[in-house]
């Protein structure tokens, strides 16, 4: 098989069979297929797309270019979840601790945060000694013996996709649905999932703004789902607006910590229940058996968890499992602390009727909350309080933001960011929806 | 200005600004852009293609990268011809001094063979002692001397042409017309030239095997050509079958200087006077404004100099000039001989309707007068005559083909194939056009 022919096909148009993919991605992997001829695919894949048979084979592809865990001797079933990356998203670390403390273990491999995106891994590294980097046999260890696990990813978990992922970047070949949705599959496969729930947010501080290329990228991942016997459900969730209050690595343990106490923002309390939800009907009823009002009692069953305290005791006995000082989670105030905390009055009366999420990340990111390339160190205590949300009503004067900063000019340069974020109604405005849509695989359910 | 930037562009089928693609055509020449951000590039080029404008814009951005030669100071006006490439093609060979002896001056670089496609270099160098490499002092003392000289391409030429041609071949993208245009045109311009004959080869022993895809080709270099202020004329001719009869280095070498004295097959003879007419109609009338009856005038006048022996003596003159073993022109038999000759017969009676070009540059290839690396060796003395061609009648036994060898293994392989090389017909058949159509600047002419 020659490389160039397969370049060739796919620039022409042509369906690739399943070996020729696996041939390239392999070729790639173990670089023997170098990356200009890598770019040079990448790029007709992006203009001429491919068929669902394609992106299965190559998400597989990609899934067995390294290690894939298998979990069976840990788990009776492995319910993974997976967010496409939003502004204040700190839902693992609530939506775990419930499901868990429903009796369902959970196993979880995290990123870290790149550009306006929040990592689940850097939020969990506010709490001092919390070891992100575990081995396989000590992440088998901690969810046998406590139900529930949260590290880093493994870098022999497709690499294949780490290299291609990388390549995308400087190769203006992101955004391209079947190399997303592969992507994003094949890291769940490999990391030894057998059900999955997707959080595909959508809005301006999503990587995706539009709801019907949202739509069609949930069900293309779980189509793929589905055709490697996965059992896979996407919630498109809204991400105009960030997530709860808290935009900041300690600021949102805080939040998270609230959450699971039985308070927090509203929004990001629906938001986890109902993630938690399906996951639990996925592990209840991997077969797709379940009655119609099991949603609704998943849904109860989770908001107890929070109501009597197991969830919060689940987080606790994580953080502790995994090296964390759990005074910390006791007491939130011991978090990292910035020196300088601001706010930001609203400059005049109103109901807000946008609120941009990518503006509110901008200024995390401004204060030192995020990275803006790989390997940059990040400041665990800075980040941005949003104080009203879309459809509430503010009065001029009342704070709207509250800055955590460790630096006047970061500061200043943040504050900027948020000036012209928040757009204002003179007549009332609706919220924002938590969720716009749940997609599963019509071929099981008909 | 960002490279992904203006991949993305590309990428969405917009049209790049001229700063865009000089910052990215220098940058790669530079090392300053990888190569696979270029690939991706280039595959976004190729489907999305380029305007007109842009096409000149990346001709100029490639001749800028290096050297551009000035030749004023040895040539009143620069004169060149560059052929696409073809099987047989030894026409710069006998063009060159012809035009030299007409008064005219003639200044080339020429390439070396890759793959099918023969080059003037490894032709002259059949020739013991042919120094094909020059200081840019002595390619200008030699011209301003002699009124010819023709040697290889300073590496400083058009570097980014250069970089960008290895890359295409490698990421499936050789195949586009404006990067085709753009690559050959750069060059030309670079070398100095004030105008251009283009000699666009099409048919089975082409790049090209489409009459109207060569036809665009043309068209594109004559305007990019036009729109730099080089008068540019292309001529279309025939690569279905090889030209002449000769087929490898010192047998080409041969085939030439026996055109040169005024002998040689017909339709090498017709190719190299329309050539020659060109480059004449060019040099003498800059402007464009020559008469009508100007082309046969010159036609005329080259072919004086076959007759007179005027153009043989330039040849002499020329390889003396460079170095070359004139006593090897005096008497083709001194150049490289190949051990074993053998014919291959007709194996039956017709009329010849196909002679495949590329089968039997193939076969010149397998002997080891091609190569199908960069830098492999070559075997000066092996390869192909073709006895008869399309049109003409053959009788069962009578020789077909000629094999120049010097290796056994190698002379069954190169039988092998051309074992289905020609088609007969028992109805006669029509002879190939030399040439199919001549392009010049349509928007000068109106």
């Amino acid at each position: 098989m020659r490389v160039t022919e397969i370049i060739e096909r796919k620039r022409d148009g042509h369906e690739l069979t399943t070996a020729e993919i696996e041939f390239f991605i392999q070729g790639y992997a173990r670089d023997e297929i170098p990356d200009y001829q890598a770019a040079a695919w990448l790029m007709a894949v992006y203009l001429r797309g491919m068929s669902r048979r394609e992106t299965v084979d190559l998400t597989m592809a990609m899934a067995r270019s390294g290690d894939i865990l298998n979990l069976k001797d840990v788990l009776p079933i492995s319910v993974d979840k997976h967010s496409s990356g939003g502004v204040g998203d700190k839902t693992s670390l609530v939506v775990l601790p419930m499901v868990a403390a429903c009796g369902v273990p959970v196993a979880k491999m995290s990123g870290r945060g790149l550009g306006f995106t929040g990592g689940t891994l850097d939020k969990l590294e506010s709490i001092s000694g919390y070891r992100v980097a575990l081995s396989i046999a000590e992440f088998k260890e901690i969810v046998r013996k406590h139900g529930i696990v949260l590290c880093g990813q493994s870098s022999n978990l497709a690499p294949a996709d780490g290299k291609l992922y990388a390549l995308r970047d400087v190769t203006a070949t992101v955004n391209s649905l079947p190399l997303i949705a592969s992507s994003i599959m094949s890291k769940k496969i490999a990391a030894g999932a057998d059900a999955i729930v997707l959080d595909v947010k959508v809005g301006f501080g999503a990587f995706m703004t539009d709801i019907e290329q949202a739509k069609q990228l949930a069900l293309l991942m779980v189509q793929i789902g589905a055709s490697v016997g996965k059992r896979t459900i996407a919630m498109l969730s809204d991400m105009n607006q960030p997530l709860g209050a808290a935009v900041g690595n300690a600021l949102e343990v805080k939040e998270a910590i609230a959450c699971l106490q039985d308070g927090g923002p509203r929004d990001l309390r629906e938001h986890c229940l109902a993630i938690a939800a399906q996951m639990l009907r996925l592990a209840r009823h991997p077969e797709g058996d379940e009655p119609e009002y099991a949603l609704a009692e998943y849904m109860a069953e989770a908001a107890e968890t929070l109501r009597n305290g197991s969830a919060f005791a689940k987080f606790r006995e994580l953080v502790i499992a995994q090296g964390g000082d759990v005074r910390q989670v006791d007491d939130p105030s011991l978090l990292p602390q910035a020196q300088l905390v601001e706010s930001i009055p609203a400059p005049r009366s109103g109901y807000v009727e946008q609120l941009n999420a990518l503006d509110v990340a901008m200024a995390a990111v401004e204060l030192g909350a995020g990275r803006e390339r790989k390997g940059d160190p990040i400041d665990h205590a800075v980040g941005v309080l949003v104080h009203k949300k879309v459809g509430e009503y503010v009065t001029a004067g009342e704070p709207l933001f509250t800055l955590h900063a460790n630096d006047s000019a970061r500061l200043a340069r943040a504050k900027a960011r948020l000036a012209r974020t928040v757009v204002y109604s003179s007549t009332p405005t609706l919220p924002l929806p938590t969720f716009y849509d749940v997609v599963t695989d019509a071929e099981r359910r008909s």
